[in-house]
């Protein structure tokens, strides 16, 4: 029997976490395999139970076409959010669904505690089957902010500068007992376009923005099908964005006017609480959702927050459009479970700024992903990680390993200790280890 | 003799016309060529008049090292700037130093005529003498807005909306005399990246701004060191802007609040007259730079109408650095004129409304090429794509013709003919041609 290159397996597993359901057609297609190349790879998953069939399709010519899927249970992938007063949690398996998931709300401008990440993810690996913990392949951790080469964490909304992030989780991973999982870090912005990429199967964000509207608000800038991280690595920082400049909300980074201290979750509740008059006691818990519920019962206060927050939205991505000229703007985040009620508003604010031909060529949405696209992102890290890794890819795919793959990574070869990496600019990757105690 | 390689004469070329004076060291730490390389195409470029030995330098091991700067009478080249409502004119010569500079005042809001521009050729190529005519290599065209590949130019300050640049100026080289003069046409947002990179020896725009205040603004976004043009050609529209939502001010688009009609040079003076009362008929003629003459004799109304511009283009940059994080910005056009002024007005902007770290590092400054940067800019995209072309660099250089060399490009071989070719994306070439009638 032929040798099954890593190659082939890993084009024919990211179509299938995209597409879900695809047939050998689709996989000749997009993949660019030739025949003999698909037949063993497909084989090969199919013995090892990576994929499995899930039926057939008639087609035109009348001949049974083979549907296959991802075998949901043959990985998992654990997700952890970092964002800014809560941290969330779950794994995902290998089509990319979660199970698990929660969240530990933090204490306001507090430092970043390692530690409630560790608590986090022990939680979730107890909650997890033998079999299934035996098949946790890698773990993503999507932070805000900026990583210096360091591993040091620094971001304003959260009032975070120098935290040493990856010492601390270094430390820690000794101590737990997650030296299998292999960890990756990466921002927010990568951990979006990842999102989707890998899950939400979008290949056509070549010129395009993704906004994310959460506890802070950030934007992933895609020019020419990269990410711009700017000179210092501080790009897309739109929640800083000036959008009014005489008004009396303060923002987190000491300004004011900041788009952030307009229109992120929190300041969009703070807002409603200050003018409907409601003690914030009586309303502890209230998430910018309940603000949407109100504006469409007709509630005349939540309407003139939500059009507010909707202008300045609309303001800060007209700014955005008017310089780089973008084909997709995907919205996502908290603002997703809003669509209805800000869609409109953004739209109209932006068609008010643009020229018209900027606003013609310009298509705005929202993620299919759900308000979830931060930890989706996270889980897609590790899952995509786990595709380019010849170790973990070995793992999943249960084959042989081959010596002469291990070497076409260095990080490979330690993937029985805790592989902490970050991302640095331009794919490079800076690495540190720690043996398991 | 060993044949001269055209590489390496473009390197060479390019050095000195970057660095005006340089040793042969600097030749050989910059252009990367061998000692026997460059001594071969320094001494063909001796030979042929096309550089000249400057003199001596003393050495710090006390070696005399002699100087080499390019001559500057060894070929001309023509810069057109179709900028709005004026069209300049200049001839440049091999240093890119201009000679013969003036300008036509267009009637406000009409369409552009082409035969204005070939009227100012015929105008310029008379002012030289027979030598300096048959020395003429190329002519850049230096345009607003966009041109699409049929050659067809759309700019909304100038309210042209597919006017064929591209077809007229092929009828018209026709009957002009002009046909052993290669024409190229190139936006003004790559144009003044042309000045900057061989004009002004700039070598260090890799994440940079170039912003141009003259009759209208516009913006080049340099993104790891490539332009963004965005998804339709329309990136860098800063000048649609909005900065001021509730301005009264009426932009050329139709909008109000543009950055374009508060900071463009016609909308300072226009503020300025308004708010002193001079009827306009009584300052027929008044320059941007009457505006700043009064603001530093400390005219209150200038001062008011400059602060207001000033923090106008202030907000503008720091939205646009918001989200790119730029390491350059630099300021080109009238604006220069007005430095001393304009420039602490819109640092102070900047600090207030960017995160620290972003404003912490970027650099601010005014080009050196002072208010003819569009222009320099035409005379380096002729000086440019002669290096660039085989045919033109054979005649500048006094080469040999080498067939095999010709082929290099295939445009090369239409050099007795008029060769307008426009840029499209990503360094492709779009050509028209025609036959001299």
């Amino acid at each position: 029997m032929r040798k099954v290159a890593s190659s082939w397996l890993r084009k024919i597993l990211l179509l299938l976490h995209q597409e879900k359901v695809v047939t050998r057609v689709r996989i000749l297609e997009v993949t660019g395999l030739n025949h003999a190349s698909v037949s063993i790879a497909v084989n090969h998953l199919l013995k090892h139970g990576v994929i499995m069939k899930l039926g057939d399709m008639d087609s035109r010519i009348g001949r049974k076409r083979e549907l296959f899927g991802l075998h949901p249970e043959a990985g998992y992938f654990l997700g952890v959010d970092l964002e800014s007063t809560r941290i969330s949690f779950a794994v995902g398996n290998l089509v990319g669904d979660m199970r698990y998931r929660w969240e530990e709300d933090l204490p306001l401008r507090q430092p970043l505690d390692a530690r409630v990440v560790f608590k986090g993810v022990d939680k979730l690996l107890r909650r997890l089957t033998t079999y299934q913990r035996s098949r946790v392949l890698a773990m993503g951790i999507c932070y805000p902010g900026l990583l210096d080469p360091e591993g040091r964490l620094t971001a304003y909304n959260l009032e975070l500068n120098g935290v040493p992030l990856l010492a601390e989780f270094t430390k820690l991973a000794a101590v737990h007992d997650v030296s299998d999982i292999s960890v990756f870090l990466e921002s927010d912005k990568r951990c979006s376009l990842l999102a989707e990429h890998c899950a939400g199967g979008r290949r056509d964000l070549e010129d395009a923005l993704l906004l994310l509207v959460g506890r802070g608000i950030g934007l992933s800038v895609v020019v020419g099908g990269q990410l711009v991280e700017g000179w210092r690595g501080m790009a897309g920082e739109i929640g800083h964005m000036t959008v009014e400049p005489d008004a009396p909300d303060l923002c987190a980074c000491g300004k004011r006017g900041c788009l952030e201290a307009v229109a992120s979750s929190p300041n969009i509740v703070r807002q409603y609480l200050e003018l409907t008059g409601i003690q914030s006691d009586d309303m502890r818990g209230v998430r910018v959702t309940h603000v949407y519920d109100k504006a469409r019962e007709g509630d005349p206060i939540a309407k003139q927050v939500l059009r507010r927050v909707g202008r300045a939205l609309g303001l800060a991505l007209s700014h955005t459009a008017t310089l780089l000229n973008p084909r997709n703007i995907i919205l996502a985040g908290d603002i997703v479970a809003g669509e209805d009620v800000m869609l409109p508003i953004i739209s109209e604010e932006m068609k008010a700024n643009l020229l018209p031909a900027t606003f013609a060529a310009l298509e705005l949405s929202v993620s299919d992903l759900g308000p979830d696209f931060r930890l989706s992102g996270a889980i897609a890290l590790a899952f995509s990680h786990s595709l380019a890794d010849p170790v973990l890819l070995h793992r999943m795919c249960n084959l042989k390993q081959v010596p002469g793959e291990l070497t076409e990574s260095a990080a490979g070869a330690r993937s029985s200790q805790l592989g902490v990496r970050t991302k640095a600019k331009k794919n490079r990757f800076v690495s540190a280890d720690s043996s398991p105690g």
